[in-house]
This record gives structure tokens, C-alpha cells and sequence, in this order.
């Protein structure tokens, strides 16, 4: 029954051969690759609002036009990661993970480390998109019958989370045809709706945003206080979530049409712009049209529903859908992403192997359970709200940068003979680095007691697991080496079938022991009932079989523990040869039924499973009803 | 470590001997059997007025008048099903319990119908008696510092429940020293604040009930509506709780020093005196002070706090101490009787047999457990308010009464030709029989949407369920059974070693395999990887022991199905002989390893277990880190 549910939801098994390898044109490629980056603008300019809300009641409101230069100085970061990675792409075209360029570079523990913030990264990628794109349909459906949709956003994000991860189970491959419609949507109604509003803006001069009956939210763990230094760090912190999903290209070059690398490179580009275009022009928006953040609807939702009033009333649907939709799109990639990471740490043996087979829709199911697991829990304890998962986002990604970058600039040292312009590249990749690396310093200072310090915790934690499965691996692999071992010697086997009284069970299992040891078998009863052991020993001239009966004494009516004590005296005797424990079983017709009986056969296999020199036997004895 | 915490929770194991029986003076009896009938002295009052509220809007309070007659109606219930259970106790002096006094007179259905009833029954004891027993508690805490405990109720009962299963688990006997302090102090401080009232009323006139800040508290379930006849048979239903209880003397007559039945009779008259007693003097004393049921406080505490003020105010906190404990000790009856009743139903084989073992410490512990659960669970339903529960609570004891006293008119036709007076033995019986059942019937009529319904359907769902039981058990039998059986003959068997690959645990399963069956001995491979597979049949030269090598495609990367097949094709090929599999396991040293290999040839074990002619047997390598 298990497997025809399994089936149900993720279709019949493939063949191995059945794997197919789509090149991608650069339109898709852009398509599929960017929808976690593009995704990100749906909630980075809001991300920056919160925060400068916490200065809002002493600036009267002045502390939001800082959203402007707050996401400028995003912008520029942006263009210097972008650059960076476009070395990445040249110099890794078989696929430039985090992971592989630190561990070539920098060694396994650097490594390990990316490793270890890319899987927490995935995990916040699904759970903050998901929420996004919960919150999306929440704020959509504000004001009409489906408002108390907002009081249940954990439930729907749960929903999504499974809904993707069945997807993923079946085997959605990164396919343009799904990708192309959604992204470029989002793409092309977001920068309609950004024209339209800086058109308006000039032209009418702006629509005043109606100040809701709602208070102004601030993110969570902020007092109300002046607008200090350290407060427009965090607005920028929090902002760059922005650039998550930048790295995307350059772990999939492979996925391009030749030639790869170069047309890659152009992607990124191409990818770099629009994010800066939509996200920029989503900042100076907010700061023209005075939006700010309030609870139960997103600051894009509110845009909207400013923007398109009257005959464009329908276009605020679509502009709301789309973002629903390429957000869900941002947690299918990473969908794709932690299994594949997984599965690396896997053959490399940092995680355990499981991880590293291909179900039987050719995907790594393991993964995609897990990556479940996890986002649905982050989702569940942070109540699915995307501003309090924010400050656990970006540590992993800029600390996944930063030592990509750094694994770039050792790569260009050790390929200065080889190539020529090395030192630019070096420069650019050290920038990167640098630029990365102090937005980390930056991140963790501002948003560790909000959250960040979970990941600063995690992330060495998971590098000790990885270390700790690899190191259980290596020792197996000696323990089982047939180096240096002996060929084989014949062993001797004592066979005893523990008795709970006569019947065809027990008389099939004495049959079986027979017929593996012919002279070395006997039968074991534990004694609680004078009556029934002597019962027991008048049936067994019939039905022993010519086996020796051994009877024990059980003064506190315990079945496994003089058995135990039986077999050890054997083991003493015979200190060379195996014991065999042939139990007789018998398997009920349903599966209910084995409720009604004693569950003693399992406690003892469960006993006898970790003594040395023993095997188990259990001859099943079928009832057909 | 399981058997650890379990030696830690419960003790030591005790050896069979040393099962004690003590034999109890009717004072110490009187306490051991009577706390669960005199503890509803405690809510039945309540559960009166509780329902009359629901008028008392309607007739400016004068309904509450009305509970002094519908008390006086109960006591005289008490009165006839006390004396009819004085004659249950001479005809059964060994225990007459319902099920039995059922099953001998009534035949197996109407026995079984008791047993589901009592059961029931049992379980709502201790949901009851807790809930009560922590409204005694948080009644007392109002007004102070730990008011809060108001809002933890539930959790407050599942501790308690917790604490008497593992009391009763160690092995809690009924014994005199335990029971007899709370009990007696329950009635000396109960009778002592009816005396201290009334005395108090006639020498000065009541002290005016203070009508507290809260609302009425109206029985759930029932809306404010008039007077009626049905308003008062159902405020007569609810009381009917006060009868709960009165069936235990019966059951344990065995436990009194000789003579065993008129000691127990005696006891049986003495109890019902203190129980009329304390009922009817706590309703009249709800009647002369005009206490009135609220949400946050008992009528016991609200009374207890009007009496004893200034200089007496310590005497209140005893009354409240007394009632928790008394109500404890209520629950902890159940804790006997439901794992013996089950015990009797399990050895008539119409409960799972797990029930009829005693554990280690010589009690029945999974009856224990499963009482623990059941009542956490209708604790927690219904959020530890015992008004809540009392509709559920009655049916099951008058159905019992019903069918125990229309037993002993059945036992007293039989004996007629024995029993000098049988026929004013036999009219009081039938008297009580009459009674309880138009008891029973009011009962359901009033508390059917209340929530009786519940027991309603529950009852013959269980009946139906020992049914089946027994048939399996029956079937089981007969299928087992040697009956008919022919003398044992010679097996044979094919061993097959499924392999993964070459390392030490596989060569010492093949040495396994050879020992027990020299010959026929086959290693099965699955090919996933040509490379792997070429790489295999190198090494085997060496490593295979001339035992020959089987290799199996498995297009779609599965391990179980290819095998199968195989082991299929086996079978038809000898249909004669059985197919051992000797599977190659390593036993890593710790736990958490074991998630850290493919749990394939436990899935094997799995799919191998329902097949028939098909024997599994693990080979363990043990791993030393």
C-alpha cells in the first residue's frame, strides 16, 4: 500500500538511461537561473523600510528616504559580486560551486565551511521565498472574503513547501518551459508597474499613499530609537537579501548552449542589470510615493494597489500573482540545489550515503525530504514571516562568497604562468572577497542577537558532523578491508530453538534446525508453570524430534534473560563455534492481528543482535487466516 | 539506558513469590474501597446545581431550591442499590464483579457488554476524579500567587495521571497504611464543615453567600430556559455520579479477614451511611447558603472558604487538601481495577494476551499504561473540567449495575431450590435491577447530545472488538494446533548470500553459509555499475570459496525487486526445498552510526518476511568504532 501512495504521488520509476541533459539558450538559461535572484526584489526594499521604521516617530518619518542610499550602496555591492563571479564562470566552466572552489583552493575545512553555509542558505531560500510568496497572496486577498487567509500563512506555506518537494520527487527537471513564463512575468510586469509609477510621478506628481487604519510595523527585535549609523548598517544588512541567488550561474555552467563559459558570463550580466534595475527603481518608488511597511500587506502589494485603481484594477492581480509565482519558483531552486550539494558532500562522505543515491525518479529523494524537513520547520517556529527570517539569510550567502572569492584569488596565484592578465582577475576576485567579507563583518555585528547568531552557531556545528561522518566512514572501510585477513575457515555452528510449548510452528522451526545441523541441536523452554513444562515434556517424545530439551528456570517470569544467560554458558563452552537461535515465528494473516500477540521473538532478536557470535534465525511459520 | 530509567521509574523486578495478599479489618477495608464512591461527594453537589443554573435566570434563583429533593431522590437510589449489592457479596463471596455475575447468569454477551462498560467506566474514574481533584487545587490557589495554575489544568492532570501510573506501575498494593489517613481525613473534615454549617446556620443565621465578580457557571451543553421536569431529571442524571463506586465492596470481598462476607456486608452498609451522609449534607448546605456553581472555584471551596474565615481560615486549606487527596486516591482505584478486569478479559482471550502478564514488578503494567493513556486523552479532550465529562461518566456504571443486578435475579432462580428466602433475596435484585435501568434510561435521555452518545457507541464497538479478538485467538489455535500433524520430515534448504561487494562481513556470512549448508550455497549481486561489477569478479578467485556468483541487472537502480525475482525463480525451480538468505550485516558500535548506512537489507528483511518458503538470516559483522 505504501508503495502504490508512493507512486501516486511521484510516478512510475525511471530507467538509469532515462537521464536527459537539456542545453539551455541564454534566454531560458536566464530564466532558470534567476528567478531566486529577481525573486529577492519582491522583499529586499521592504526589508530596508522595517528597519528604518524603528527611527520612523523620531525623524517624523524622514528615516525612510534613507531607503534610497541604503539600496544604492546595495546596487554597488551588487556590481562588484556580479564582476567577481563572472571570473568564477571563466575559470570554472565545468561549475564553480562555493564548495568546489574552496575546497580546490583554500583546502577541505574552508571547504566544508562553504559547504555547510550553502545548505543552511538553501534552507532559508526556500523557507523566506515561501513565506514571500505566502505573504503576496495574504496582502492580495486583503479586504475581501479570503482575508482570513493571513491568519493561517504557517499552514499555506507548509503547503507549498510540500507541493514543491513532491514536484521535485517526481522529477521537475530545470526545465525552460516552466521557468520562461513566470520569471519573465515578474520581470516584465514589475518593471512595467516601476515605468508607469515614475511616469505618473512626473507627470501628475505622486498619488499620496492612503496611510492605512494599521500602525507602521518595525522589524521584530527593534526599539524605537534615533536614527543612528548603526541602524542604517542593519537597513542595509537586511537588504542584502537582494543578492542571494547571484552565485546561481556560475554553479551551472554546463546547462548552457556553446559556448558555455562566454555565454554564460553574458547571463550573469544580463541577470546583474535587471536585478539592479527592478530593485533600484523598487527603492526610489517607495521613497516617491512615501509607501511604508505595515503587517498585513507587503510594500509591493501596497505599490500596486496605489498604481492601478480604477480600469487597471486587474493589473494588480497580475503584478501580485506573478510575484507569488516566481518566488515559489526561488524555492524550487533550491530544491534542486541542496540535493545536488548533498549528494557531493555525500560521495565525498561528509554526509551519510543515502544522500548520494538517486531514487528511483532519478532525483536525490533523501535530499528533497530533508531540505521539507527543514524549511517547513523554519517556516513553522519563525510563524512563516519573512521579516524574521531575514536576519537568519544572508550570513551563509556572504559567507559563502567570501570564501569563494578568496579560493579565486589563490586560484589566479597559482595560475599566474599560465595566464596572462592573472593580476586583474586577482584584483577583481580580492575586491569581491574584501566587499563580501566586510558586509559579513557588517551582517553579523547588526543582526546577530535578531537571529543571525543561530546560523553563526550552525554552521560550525555542521562542519564538526561532516568531519565526524567522514571520519565513522574511513574507520569502517579499514574494519571491513579484507587487507591482511585470512582465507576462509570452516566454522562449526550450535543450533538452539528457544520453545514456547508444541505447535506446527515450532515443529517446522525444529525441521529447519535439524536441517542446518543435523547433531548439534536443542531446544530451549523457559520454565513459568510447573503444570505446562510438564505437559510440555509429555508431547515431546512424539514431537521432539529426537532434540535434547533443555528447560530453564524464569524466578521473575522473564523470558529473554535466562535465555541470555543459556546462550552465554554455551558460548563459554564452545568458545570457537557460532550459535545459531532459530526462533519460530508465526506471521498472522493480517497485519493488525500481530497486535494481539507477544511481541517476545522481537525483544529477543533485539537482545541477541549486538552479541558477538550469535546469528539469528526466525522460521516463519504463514496462518492463512 | 531504556532498562535503566524503567529500574529507576518502577524498581527493582520482584521475584513471583513474593506476591503479598493482606487481609484488611473492615476499618482499613472501609478506606481501601469506599474512597471512589465517597470522593463524588465531592463534584455530585456541583453537578446538581450546575444544571439547575441553567433556570435559575428564569426563576430569580429559585431553582437552585430544587437540589435538596432531587439529592434526597439519589440517596434513596443509593439506598436500594446498596442493599442490593450486600446480596451480590453473600452469593459471590470470591469477588463478583460485574463481567462475572454477567457471564455466569446473563450468558457471554451480556457479560461482555458489562466488561466494555466497566472499562469505560474505569477510564472515566480517573478523568474525573482527577479533574476534580485539580479543581480542589486551583479552587484553594485563587486569589493568591499561583492563580495562574487556573489556566494549566490539563497539565496539572496529566501529572497527576503520570504519577499514580508510575505508582501503580512500582507496584502500589491497596494497602491499609496508604489509604486510610486521606480518606478518614476526608470525612472528619467533610462532616465537620456540614456539623460546623448547620450549627452555625441555627445558632446565627447563614453568612450570605458573597456573590463573586464571575458569571453563573451553567452546565455546557444547556442554554438558560425555564423550569421544566427534563431541566430536573437531567440536574438527577448528573448527581447519579454520587453513586459511582458503591460496586467496589462486591468486587474485593476476598480481601476482608474472616468472616469475609458479612465483614464485607457490614462495610458495604457503612459506607453507604457516610456516603448519604455527606451527599445530602453538602446539597443542604448548598441549599441553606445559597452557594452557586462558578467557573473559577468548586461549591466545596466556595463553602469551605464562607465557613472558616479569621482564625478557622487554615481549617479551609485542610478541606481542599483532603478533597485533592481523597480524589487521587478515587483515580488510583481505577489504576486496580482496570488492569485486573482487563487481566480476566485477556485470559477469556477477548483482549490481546499482552494484557494477562504481569511485569516485573508483578502488576499488570500495560493495563496500567493503556488506562494512563486513555484518560490523558479524555482529559486533555476535554480541557480537565469535570462537568464536561460527567455526561460520559454514569452510563457505564448503571449499565453495569443493570446487568449485574438482573444477574443475581437469574442466580437467584437457579439457587431457588438451595436458598431458603430466595424470594426476598430475588425482589430486592430485581428492585435494583428496575431502578438502574430506568436510571440508565434517564440517563441517556438527558445526556445523549451532552456527550453520553459517546459511551454509547463506544461500548458495543467494544464488545465487537473482544468478539474478533477472541476469533482470531481461536483461529490461531486451531491453525497451530498438532492436530492432525505428521511426524516431522526431513528439509532441505538452498542458502543464498546476498552481497554488496567484498569486505570481511561478507566473507564471514559465506563461511556461515557454507557451515550450514555445504553445497547448495549461491552469492547473489545486483549490478548497478559495470565498472563496480568486473571489479567484483576479480576479487572473487580469491574471496568467493568456490561458492558460485550470480550477478542481476537492476535497470532502475532498485536492490529489493531484483532479488526477488531471483529468489522467486529459485523456488519454482525446487519447489520442494526452502530458500535460506544469509544476508552480510555490519553492526556498527554506536547507535547513530546505524543511520549512516543504507538500511537496504533491512527493506530486504522487510519484503522476505510475508514470503513463505523463505527463511532470513542475518549474519552480524561487528564493528569495534
Amino acid at each position: 500500500m505504501a508503495t502504490a501512495i508512493k507512486r501516486l504521488l511521484v510516478g512510475k520509476a525511471l530507467r538509469t538511461e532515462q537521464a536527459i541533459h537539456e542545453r539551455l539558450t541564454k534566454k531560458t538559461a536566464l530564466a532558470v537561473f534567476s528567478s531566486d535572484a529577481l525573486s529577492s526584489t519582491a522583499y529586499a526594499t521592504e526589508e530596508i523600510l522595517l528597519v528604518l521604521a524603528a527611527a520612523a516617530a523620531f525623524t517624523s518619518g524622514a528615516s525612510f528616504h534613507y531607503v534610497v542610499p541604503v539600496s544604492v550602496g546595495i546596487a554597488v555591492l551588487l556590481a562588484i559580486v556580479a564582476t567577481s563571479y563572472r571570473q568564477t564562470i571563466h575559470a570554472y566552466p565545468s561549475g564553480g560551486g562555493a564548495y568546489i572552489v574552496a575546497k580546490e583552493n583554500l583546502g577541505t575545512s574552508p571547504g566544508l565551511i562553504a559547504a555547510a553555509a550553502l545548505l543552511v542558505d538553501y534552507v532559508l531560500t526556500v523557507s523566506v521565498s515561501i513565506a514571500a510568496g505566502v505573504a503576496a497572496i495574504t496582502s492580495a486577498v486583503q479586504g475581501t472574503r479570503y482575508a482570513w487567509l493571513d491568519n493561517h500563512k504557517v499552514i499555506l506555506c507548509l503547503i507549498f513547501i510540500a507541493f514543491i518537494a513532491i514536484a521535485n520527487l517526481r522529477g521537475v527537471r530545470e526545465s525552460g518551459a516552466l521557468f520562461a513564463a513566470p520569471t519573465y512575468a515578474f520581470v516584465v510586469s514589475f518593471l512595467f508597474m516601476i515605468a508607469f509609477g515614475l511616469f505618473h510621478y512626473f507627470t501628475y506628481g505622486g498619488a499620496a499613499a492612503v496611510p492605512g487604519p494599521e500602525a507602521l510595523k518595525v522589524a521584530e527585535g527593534y526599539k524605537l530609537q534615533p536614527l543612528t549609523l548603526f541602524l542604517l548598517l542593519g537597513a542595509f544588512s537586511n537588504g542584502c537579501a537582494a543578492l542571494t541567488g547571484i552565485e546561481a550561474i556560475s554553479n551551472g555552467v554546463q546547462a548552457f548552449k556553446k559556448p558555455e563559459a562566454t555565454n554564460a558570463a553574458t547571463t550573469l550580466i544580463w541577470m546583474a542589470l535587471l536585478l539592479t534595475t527592478m530593485f533600484l527603481g523598487t527603492s526610489v518608488m517607495a521613497y516617491l510615493y512615501g509607501v511604508h511597511p505595515r503587517a498585513s500587506e507587503t510594500v509591493i502589494s501596497q505599490f500596486a494597489r496605489i498604481m492601478f485603481t480604477g480600469a487597471f484594477g486587474w493589473f494588480y492581480y497580475v503584478v501580485q500573482a506573478a510575484t507569488a509565482a516566481i518566488l515559489v519558483l526561488a524555492a524550487n531552486t533550491a530544491f534542486a540545489d541542496f540535493p545536488r550539494l548533498s549528494s557531493l558532500l555525500a560521495r565525498d562522505r561528509f554526509l551519510p550515503r543515502q544522500l548520494a543515491n538517486r531514487g528511483d525518479r532519478l532525483v536525490f529523494s533523501n535530499g528533497i525530504v530533508i531540505l521539507a524537513i527543514f524549511s517547513g520547520i523554519l517556516v513553522s517556529v519563525f510563524g512563516g514571516d519573512t521579516s524574521r527570517l531575514i536576519p537568519l539569510y544572508a550570513v551563509g550567502v556572504f559567507l559563502s562568497f567570501t570564501l569563494s572569492q578568496s579560493g579565486m584569488v589563490v586560484h589566479w596565484l597559482r595560475e599566474r604562468a599560465e595566464k596572462a592578465n592573472w593580476k586583474k582577475s586577482l584584483v577583481i576576485n580580492a575586491l569581491g572577497a574584501l566587499a563580501t567579507f566586510v558586509v559579513l563583518c557588517v551582517f553579523i555585528a547588526t543582526k546577530f542577537i535578531h537571529g543571525a547568531w543561530i546560523v553563526v552557531l550552525v554552521i560550525p556545528l555542521l562542519v564538526v558532523l561532516f568531519r565526524a561522518i567522514q571520519r565513522h566512514y574511513v574507520m569502517v572501510a579499514i574494519q571491513l578491508s579484507t587487507e591482511g585477513l585470512e582465507p576462509l575457515r570452516p566454522v562449526k555452528t550450535t543450533v538452539i530453538v528457544p520453545i514456547s510449548g508444541i505447535h506446527r510452528g515450532v515443529v517446522s522451526a525444529l525441521q529447519y534446525a535439524k536441517s542446518i545441523a543435523s547433531d548439534k541441536v536443542q531446544a530451549v523452554y523457559v520454565d513459568f508453570e510447573e503444570e505446562a513444562t510438564a505437559n510440555l515434556r509429555d508431547k515431546w517424545e512424539r514431537w521432539g524430534a529426537g532434540v535434547q530439551l533443555v528447560v530453564l528456570r524464569s524466578p521473575y517470569r522473564e523470558l529473554t534473560r535466562p535465555l541470555l544467560r543459556h546462550i552465554n554458558r554455551l558460548g563459554k563452552e564452545n568458545p570457537n563455534e557460532i550459535i545459531t537461535v532459530v526462533l519460530p515465528e508465526f506471521i498472522p494473516a493480517r497485519w493488525w492481528q500481530h497486535a494481539l500477540h507477544n511481541q517476545s521473538s522481537l525483544l529477543l532478536k533485539g537482545s541477541l543482535l549486538f552479541k558477538k557470535g550469535v546469528i539469528v534465525t526466525s522460521v516463519p511459520y504463514h496462518l492463512d487466516h
